[in-house]
């Protein structure tokens, strides 16, 4: 068994209410891989950084025990780097900068030990890299889930549609997920994306939750933990769907059922990544910190 | 065991993407008592109107269990009426016109049999008119809810702090609650606003579901159920006030525990409202709707 993924490492400059932060370590792949590997074993992440990267965040990775060989390190060249400033409400932000850098030029290497998983993480990157990525796989995984984002929509959307043709569960949050599908409602976006391609769908209103959606119209709900105060929202979903797969991995299944749990372990392990900038939350907690918040999320929605 | 609703009962004409109503019976009370008489025997409707009104409506709810004895009609004016505009989103409106007409010297008569109920609801009116109701009881019942809107912060600050000190559960939406207490985060703004005075406090997020704050920081998250089609959401906030205190009030209880069962009813109450324009479809449902959506709301939540 074993959990492989593949998204950005990068640099973010965030700047919220409550402060700045310089350049920090940030990305897709770091947040899922973190999150993930606390609460399965066997996680392998693929990416790219320049010459300038943070390497000691690496070796802070392998020690959570997480496998970096497929970590690409271009000599010469310069990490992915984001800045970006929330609004006073939290749930919008600035795009400041943007440097593509290494992105740019991305061609996934996956060891060989790491190209038959059993469960795939596409995170936020080219539906073109996503595409390679199962291109390179040497077996069908068991389960193959994709995140995106609107700007992909805009600029590759044909390409979007084909990785997610060949996915089981796509991540998308709900203005994502309106686009998209051209539809307002949710339920009816949902069947629209459903056509396109996956099985599942998880939909992410981040303070407001999550929707699951299956096979045969079923819908489950996940609520988020009401917080005294969201420090920097940044690298939430992504730590949803590590927390999310770290979880489903652990349990072996691909179901329905499974997933559900496995929404609320994500749910859980979010809760904690927006508690201080960056990664720093989630590289401070262990598996019984997520247990502690399943409890109170289980007292939230006990009837 | 009884259960008494003041109230706005009024006319409104609404436009939303899907169509456009000439004058139709709207009005705050109109909505919770339907919706509480689906759920409970014992309704009184105390509230105001003119001579131009719908008075078959009364009929209708009288039909429906609700003693309309103490609606007073005032000969020679004319009813509230409002109009209002939906945005595309449906989760804003802009309001077109407000002709307060018989309310703007609204002073409430509540007949005998009607001065010592168990459970009173205070629907969104003047923070004076409210004020006056609770002065007319002749004892203190089980519990006093209380909506109110960001209109009466605005023009009525310190009356609806004096009457938010002398009820026991408060409900209003997630803006309001973050205008009253001049606090972003809701569990911070919870705080603020049960320290004014009442022991529970609902705040509502339509589409997001409502969360339940209770005294030793006990909090319940009830989500919405994801529908198909908003087609008209005037009222649904009253439809799931009415909803909550008509299941509550038939458990005799005013219990936390008993409360988040109670408001998952008025969600599936309110479900059913947003279906067609103003009250319409409450008038065509029975409690054993309601029952059939309680079971899709299990399946929504369940682990």
């Amino acid at each position: 068994m074993s959990l492989l993924i593949i998204g950005s490492v990068a640099f973010d400059a965030i700047e919220t209410p409550f402060g700045k932060t310089g350049k920090i370590v940030g990305g897709s792949a770091s947040y899922i891989s973190l999150a993930s590997a606390l609460l399965y074993p066997e996680v392998g992440l693929t990416a790219v950084v320049g010459e300038d990267f943070d390497f000691e965040f690496l070796k802070r990775l392998q020690a959570q025990g997480v496998d970096t060989s497929g970590v690409q390190v271009k000599q010469g060249e310069k990490s992915f780097f984001w800045s970006g400033k929330y609004h006073l409400d939290m749930n919008s932000r600035d795009t400041l900068t943007t440097e593509l850098n290494v992105l740019g030029t991305f061609d996934p290497i996956i060891p060989e030990n790491w190209n038959s998983p059993d469960y795939v993480m596409l995170g936020n990157l080219s539906p073109q890299v996503q595409m390679t990525t199962l291109d390179r796989l040497q077996k069908r995984p068991k389960l193959i889930v994709m995140d995106t984002m609107n700007f992909w929509m805009s600029v590759a959307l044909d390409e979007l549609k084909m990785v997610l043709n060949r996915v089981d569960l796509l991540t998308i949050n709900d203005e994502e997920a309106r686009e998209l599908s051209g539809e307002l409602s949710l339920v009816k976006a949902a069947r629209k994306i459903m056509a396109m391609g996956p099985k599942y769908l998880v939909i992410k209103k981040g303070e407001h939750g999550a929707l699951l959606f299956g096979p045969e119209n079923q819908i489950y709900f996940c609520p988020a933990l009401p917080l005294e105060e969201v420090f920097d929202p940044t690298g939430a979903g992504d730590t949803f769907a590590g927390g999310f797969l770290g979880y489903l991995a652990s349990t072996g299944e691909v179901s329905f059922q499974a997933m559900k749990k496995a929404l609320v372990y994500g749910s859980c392990a979010a809760s904690f990544c927006i508690e201080k900038f960056g990664t720093q939350r989630l590289e401070e907690i262990t598996r019984s910190d997520i247990e502690g918040r399943m409890t109170r999320f289980e007292q939230l929605i006990a009837l």
